[in-house]
């Protein structure tokens, strides 16, 4: 034990924050939701360990320039390790980290297992992941993430089942139809645009990264942040320079034009209001045969424009086409699965399509301003991932939920609604010396399945019922001395008296005490306790 | 990417592993089923990340006498972090680590939200755990626990109520009575014992460590193995020396005698077997009057002769006479809750009562020989330990089940009693340009709550029912060209045609095409897969 004046203080380091109650409840509450649309896909679950080898996860990360950062990474003491490390000397061995997300510790187990496992292989898990980056508001250094992921198909079927899998599990959270949409694209679409301005090539490779992470920050940074990356660079609020992509004017253009929308139109404002939503795949549009979507429409243009010329861009719009034809056929509109060109994600390893779940419904930001939710979750193809550890490339597509976000726009969904969780039966203790006979009651309720607990501090009568108040207690089980002559026990309405004491303010002390709080048997006690609690509930 | 001539290997490091997708499933069976019961406890979930600042964790590990061994460590490069950590120079800030247990965690938090909590506090949580030792069979370096605590509650009450607690979990999770046993003990009986062979006072605190170290090791070293660590030292399997306590002969074998139990003897099998068990309250013993357990017999012994002078041992003996009064009234026999002086517990910071959780029955062990399956959890008064953090000291007591291991023996239990889980209907891909219309079934299916996929790999119809038996379908659903004319599907039961296929083998094939699977309409798709779905659930 430290002494008193040496003592540690009790503090979270920042980025790290702990889980109330009600937290941990609607978090379990989400996450079996969402394991049951999983499972109702099969997918099946498989998790990894929160620390791999550190060449094992990658590299992967946006904005981390140096190795390891972004990473918390350490040394395996593990004598054993530092042996058959080569050219290790002394204890320590090879590098450990936690693992950054769950895509690539997937790709690991995969490889590992490729012989025994079916394939496709169809799998989904929830777990913690870890940034070592600066911390921020709303921004943590832990928080959870929840992937299914289909690896060894190529089909861009796969990548359809993961957009029409998100937008089914936001609908089982009750997130209602119109206030989410599911955005996709394909980094070859980008690669295709790049190339038509002058970016291909291995040349390239660096500035094509800086593009791409320039345009992934469109949501934080508007459209003129976006053109500053692209362009010399970029100063921020804390006076830290970013380096730009160092294009020019017309090259900054045509990206530009060719993804994002013009300022406040999208590209669903754009065109005809009548044919975007449910029913669009019934109404012609343009040059466009009846069954067209949004997202024909959108392709169409790209196809002509925006990637002409480029073979890889090509390619990326009949992957998208591909996709586009499932989710018709599927009967998923464009309103709940839309092609969107300004969709990035900030990962390195997608090599093809990639997926966004927005929440479009607006909260108020830190000042009070109305601001769309935003995004919960992403995904895409990761067709070189698993590759890395084997002969041939596999072919994978993933789709990650932000556990900790998309919990945050539930809770700001159901404001108001959720009522809170009810405390246990409290029996107080009255008379120190009987402590075993009030462990008897709760033990008599206990085992008839009531949730319940004897006082186990050490202060007064008043104490107590302040003690059961904070509890959210709906009953509370007193035994004095002389209930104990008489072989009875008081059982007070905690929620009851509550409600009549608001309620009646003529004499309410005396009806409260009359209406709730009842004095029963001690034999009748578990019988009386479930009829009064279900009174309660009735109440509520 | 890297190159195939350089790519890393899909390997973990040794003591972490991967959970498959029934492992995770029994895992999540087993916390729910834990969980219920304590919240029928009045017990409410809390969590905390997985990282501390390494000095609000302390060092309370066993063996571990070099600092941070034994932790995953690393130094905060959070660079705010830094500039307020004093004398810190540079990026780098103070120290993180990764929780060794839940208990420290625990102590911080309640000390940071002390005045916001209603105390006594009782609440639970899981989660891993970190171990930076020498991984070995079974052994892991990340590993789950499951953790109730109650904080607040200087009662010896609180105690009793963890072992009714842990003992009910134990047999809502299917573990007979009679198959396990909580064992109780109390470190303030252990100092006592200590003190009256002469090893009191501050002076000897590293002694007394080191004494409880090798008791403790007692499950896994026997006898001889505890005494040469009380003694001069002994050397293990591998060569390596521990250093012992140093004890004469005489105060080692008065040590042993006090606790441990004599050769093949317990303190179960020194008194008649007729009180012990169920009914051991009703039956008279000794100079014991009715109602006496064996409880009662040992604490009287240890009265008497075990603590014999020591005021530290007489408290011990009181509380843990209390205890024993609790788990009386509540109708707890030894049977279920039993005091043993072998129990010690290796964290350093218990204070009071310590607690283990015992499975008796017998398993194999790597040779083949039946051996107790043994502790599951265990825990303890740790009333120093929130303390560390505040200006006054706070009662709390905890228990800790190790999941991992608990699950273990649940496996061991239901050996072969398990049916393995279904898997979804798989909709074959018998024509590529239908992809579509494949995806249309699928989506019937799934909108009705069938858990059922289309195959997504590129293989043809062999490979593809290869498949729908690797993930144990129950149905496959087949539509060719010719079924597609008449807009009909086939569907074959993939459970039946393998029962019939196994059981006649006189014209089987003919039979199991017959019988097995079925031409529906298209139309009727949905309907005829949940009546078969329900076919086969009967016949499992």
């Amino acid at each position: 034990m430290s002494t008193k004046d040496n003592q540690p203080k009790a503090r979270l380091p920042r980025g790290f924050g702990d889980r109330s109650a009600a937290d941990i409840r609607a978090t379990e509450r989400m996450l079996a939701t969402i394991r049951s649309v999983y499972e109702r896909y099969g997918f099946e679950p498989v998790e990894t360990p929160l620390i791999e080898y550190t060449d094992a996860l990658g590299k992967f990360l946006p904005d981390q320039d140096r190795p390891n950062e972004g990473v918390f990474s350490f040394q395996d003491e593990d004598a054993q390790e530092a042996r058959s490390a080569e050219g290790a000397s002394g204890k320590k061995g090879e590098w450990l980290s936690l693992r950054y997300d769950l895509t690539a510790p997937l790709a690991r187990y995969v490889a590992e297992n490729f012989e025994k496992l079916p394939k496709p292989y169809r799998s989904y898990r929830a777990g913690w992941v870890f940034r070592n980056e600066k911390p921020g508001p709303g921004r943590f250094r832990q928080f959870m993430q929840f992937d299914a992921d289909t690896v060894g198909a190529a089909s861009p079927a796969a990548d359809a089942e993961m957009c029409m899998m998100a937008a089914d599990t936001l609908e089982a959270l009750g997130i209602p139809r119109g206030q989410y949409v599911i955005k996709v694209n394909s980094r070859k679409v980008l690669d295709g645009v790049m190339e038509a301005i002058g970016l291909g090539g291995d040349d390239n490779v660096g500035r094509r990264l800086t593009v791409l992470r320039a345009i992934d920050k469109y949501d934080r940074l508007g459209r003129v942040g976006v053109s500053e990356l692209l362009g010399a660079g970029r100063t921020d609020d804390s006076g830290d320079f970013t380096k730009g992509a160092g294009l020019s004017l017309e090259q900054s253009t045509q990206l530009l034009s060719a993804f994002l929308p013009a300022p406040n139109v999208g590209p669903i404002e754009r065109i005809p209001a009548d044919i975007v939503g449910e029913d669009d795949a019934k109404i012609a549009f343009g040059t466009r045969s009846v069954g067209a979507t949004v997202n024909d429409y959108l392709l169409d243009e790209w196809e002509v424009n925006t990637v002409s010329g480029s073979p890889t861009g090509a390619a990326g719009v009949a992957e998208l086409r591909e996709i586009s034809n499932v989710l018709k056929a599927a009967g998923y509109g464009s309103n709940r699965v839309r092609i969107d060109g300004s969709v990035v994600r900030g990962l390195e390893y997608y090599t093809g399509a990639v997926f966004e779940a927005e929440l479009t419904f607006e909260v108020k930001d830190d000042e009070g301003r109305p601001v769309r939710f935003g995004s919960v979750g992403g995904g895409g193809r990761y067709d070189g991932l698993v590759g890395r550890f084997m002969k041939d490339n596999v072919p994978a597509t993933g789709f990650s939920i932000g556990a900790s976000r998309l919990q945050a726009a539930l809770a700001a969904l159901n404001k108001g609604k959720a009522a809170p969780d009810a405390g246990p039966v409290v029996v107080l203790v009255m008379d120190r010396e009987r402590v075993g006979e009030y462990q008897a009651l709760v033990s008599r309720l206990r085992n008839d399945g009531v949730a319940s607990e004897m006082y186990l501090g050490s202060s007064g009568m008043k104490a107590q019922m302040k003690y059961a108040d904070r509890r959210n207690a709906p009953l509370v089980v007193i035994q004095g001395g002389d209930e104990k002559a008489k072989s009875v026990v008081q059982i007070k309405d905690m929620r009851l008296g509550k409600q009549l004491a608001e309620g009646i303010t003529d004499n309410a002390e005396w009806r409260e005490q009359r209406v709730a709080q009842e004095e029963v048997a001690e034999a009748d006690l578990v019988a009386a306790v479930k009829r009064m609690l279900g009174r309660t509930e009735r109440q509520r």
